[in-house]
């Protein structure tokens, strides 16, 4: 049940951010329903393909999906009102999905008996994954592979579920609240992970 | 018989608009070839993928797969030629192969008994989603999201034929010709989807 | 067993190349597991959806993973001493991996019964795949569409494989060796494939 609250709110806030992207590139009605929707799902359908999760669970979301739209435009309706409460929330709501999806995605990979690597994989994906193709359909660099850390703690949610050790619901809520905290602070402390620049290399240009 | 014949058209509009795309960005023999090919079947690919379409269907087009590679090679040995009709035809051509593929994607859903939301992705995908891989292998932003009204009318294809009130041939017609009409005036009138832009905005770049 | 060292040669090159783009594009930690990852095994990854391989195909390859997450990890903590080698030896590496990759490729359709355009396909996503995925989440234009000739030999042992004439080992070595050869020639005398420019063309623009 309260996994189902955090879907939702991941699924609007997901979806949004798609939104969002499509009017800063000026993309038309079309592109703004078509990146909040990949944005939302994306993610989890590649991982559905690449774990071998039946696509059936992709069309049982018909409720999900309708929320998806109906945030999508009022997005569109009201950018500003909206782009407001956005700057201050968006990326606590973000936060949450992120958890919400990575913890879901990992746990496909366990029941279905797959190792570890497909857990972290599977949790990065759904986690981040919808971000990934979003920002690729609008012809920019993906964002959490240069910004504060990010997608980092859905792959950490991914061994840790992918151990198998902590099946209980309660330890699920621990690894979720604790994983949105770290997430929420990696964005308010601008903390960032390591990087070696070879920039003006050109062995592969 | 005749859906055979619209999508052979499609086939061939969605190969030379790939191997022109690749010849543009000044891509080589093989690049011209990747571009064609992908642009005439990887929306029907991703579409498989997603809604469970085995991969057979795939690989039971060979002659489909023959037909794009002789048109492909036309057009990049008599490429001045071709640009000349190309410019009167194409658009004529490309709206035949969007009707014709976005139908035939809906109703691969709908025979699966997926909701209406596999029929009109299934729809979007068919028809368009060819010309948005093209557009990302070529390094621009997609074409569809913002260019006058051309994937809408595949989304609206997909509502009709998923809500399965029209099975009749006789009514697939109509759709077909009704789509084909409506993407013809979208680009001779130059009809546009609203949109709102958030250029200036970067919340999240 | 010499094709695992073939493969084992190829999965640290395709890595490393990935970790290498995305330091050049100053991408943070993550990005760099992220992108030597999608390089090493994005290609068969893909290949596996279109011709219809188990996911489980993806999943036995643990060790592998495990190599190329070292290589990564070593090529990020001494990239310029690796460098200086990668200059020298890379493009061989690189080349017996795509041999390598092509040719297990094509072998996947063949022991599918796929028709020949499936083997082919599959022995230039398996061998260039990676790559090109790599090229787009660094925000790049595919590098295999416009450089000297290297996928057109994954295509080439692709068409052999699937006429599947040569299904001994001897003869499966012969052809990894002269594609190898042909490759590293394509690269050390600069050879390229016909192109035809477009270039002020903008009919899809």
């Amino acid at each position: 049940m309260a996994w189902d609250v955090f879907s939702i709110i991941g699924t609007i806030a997901f979806a949004i951010s798609g939104a969002i992207v499509a009017m800063e590139e000026e993309y038309d009605l079309f592109g703004v329903y078509l990146l909040g929707i990949v944005t939302a799902f994306g993610g989890g359908a590649v991982r559905n393909t690449l774990i071998g999760v039946p696509v059936s669970a992709l069309w049982e979301q018909e409720t999900m999906f309708q929320i998806a739209l109906i945030s999508i435009t009022i997005v569109f309706i009201f950018p500003q009102n909206l782009l407001k409460h956005w700057h201050r929330w968006g990326n606590f709501f973000d936060a949450i999905g992120l958890s919400a999806f990575a913890i879901q995605g990992a746990l496909f990979a366990v029941r279905l008996d797959l190792p570890i690597s497909a857990a972290i994989v599977a949790a990065v994906l759904t986690g981040s994954g919808g971000g990934i193709i979003r920002d690729l359909l609008a012809g920019r660099k993906p964002l959490v592979l240069r910004e504060e850390v990010y997608a980092v703690w859905a792959a950490i949610a991914g061994v840790i579920v992918g151990l198998g050790l902590f099946k209980q619901d309660i330890w699920l809520y621990v690894i979720f609240v604790s994983m949105t905290a770290l997430r929420v602070l990696s964005y308010m402390r601008n903390w960032r992970l390591p990087l070696k620049s070879l920039r003006n290399n050109n062995s592969l240009k």
